[in-house]
């Protein structure tokens, strides 16, 4: 740590719409700096000028407590009230008009600037294929149910806390993939065979792995000192596991370092599954 | 819809990471531009100079076969790996150095340049926290369990079909929020008291409303023709529901024409929850 281990900043996103993409690029740039601690404030739904004006004053707030301007991550569409909000007191990285108007001169068009146009649901069509993602998703975890399984987009296999149900939930939340998920047990290694509803559908399986030590970690939080969480247990279904995957030509990775984010793009990619949601 | 809406362009996401920033951003500046048809494509994990060298052979490629230059969000930190891409034959929208730059300029501070900081599981404690609250949120869906409902951030109350489950895992896997949440159902009216277990709680109760119109629809793609998706119904338990949310002084909102961030949103704010996840 250096000398600037103590330093404070106060971060605020400021959006007409959630703000989820002024802290999505927010958290990006901040993690590329070290020994800081960020104080994060959303300031989300500024659609009109009167809540310009309430921002601009919370911002003036915080820059006269702190004692030091807040850098502000802003995707305020409306040139009104963006230029409200932007006589604060605030160091400003404006996120949208740095890359909307090179966009707007390399596609030759003008960008409508209407507010709130990301994580809402104008796309009716997309968004009710997310929602119905979710609910298959759901429906489909740990191998719950056989019926449907034609309409999955991925079929997820490995040992029991793999990672699975969160991947899953990741994939359709994010993507609007129908994701199901089976687990593999000791039940499968002996007869040597995937769970039966399964092998009609290959082409779609991916598999999970993760470390012994890490899979006995997690189900020692789950179980303690169970027999299904001990490290000499957790060696063998692994080992098992990787054996069937093997066999039966099922690409898997291991999850054991790995995000959901991670694990889930690696799939996508795989599978050349995807085109990203507007 | 203009002369342009036969206008075709290639998008790209290229990163040293998973490419969810670059497309989260990129997706909000495209949501600016109406009538043309934009394919996307992702280029996630370019962490070395051959990947870099690879992932600038596609853009070429893309290029060559378009017979325009695709246009590339990119988040790549290494200048070594950044330098080899941005010879490709794109037009470049680099959401990394653009922001940066000025914040090592603001902050005094050099920033890391390490690859991969973002959606990865770099800072163990938070991510843990995360799946954590995956895990909890899924065992308290629909009132499944009244276990341990102290540890709950949030508890979310509706009727069935108003939207709960999946603006419950949404706060749990993008903010590591504990979501509880428990159907208001006929029953409930009929002694018109809150789900026994809730009263405790009511602190961190919110509702979900929605219109009947909507609600009926949506209950009719699960049953249709049933009396619980009748509209009258929808008309009854909407009533009631908003008649005891009201009486109990729990603040709720409608999800009729909301989307599960922007609901999320509101609800972080409603309750002053959750600062943003790193």
């Amino acid at each position: 740590m250096s000398e600037n281990a103590s330093q404070e900043r106060t971060v605020v996103f400021v959006s007409d719409g959630t703000g989820i993409t002024a802290e999505t690029l927010g958290h990006s740039v901040l993690s590329q700096f070290e020994g800081i601690r960020f104080k994060q404030i959303r300031i989300p739904f500024i659609d009109s000028e009167v809540k310009a004006i309430s921002a601009r004053q919370k911002i003036n707030d915080i820059a006269k407590y702190d004692g030091q301007k807040p850098i502000v991550f802003s995707t305020l569409v409306n040139s009104v009230i963006n230029n409200v909000v932007k006589q604060a007191d605030g160091v400003f990285m404006d996120l949208f008009l740095t890359f909307v108007e090179p966009m707007e001169k390399e596609l030759n068009i003008k960008s409508t600037h209407r507010i709130g146009r990301s994580h809402t649901i104008a796309d009716n069509e997309q968004y009710k294929n997310r929602i119905e993602a979710i609910n298959y998703t759901l429906a489909h975890d740990d191998g719950q149910t056989h019926k449907d399984l034609q309409a999955a987009d991925v079929i997820l296999v490995g040992v029991s806390r793999s990672g699975k149900t969160p991947t899953s939930l990741y994939l359709a939340m994010q993507y609007g993939i129908k994701a199901a998920n089976y687990p593999l047990i000791p039940e499968d290694f002996e007869r040597g065979e995937l769970p039966t509803a399964l092998p009609p559908f290959k082409d779609k399986i991916f598999g999970l792995s993760i470390s012994p030590e890490r899979l006995s970690e997690i189900r020692n939080e789950r179980r303690p000192g169970s027999k299904y969480a001990s490290l000499e247990n957790c060696r063998q279904e692994i080992k098992a596991a990787e054996f069937m995957m093997r066999r039966e030509g099922i690409s898997w990775l291991s999850s054991t370092s790995k995000s959901i984010e991670e694990i889930s793009t690696t799939i996508l990619q795989q599978l050349n599954l995807g085109s990203p949601i507007y």
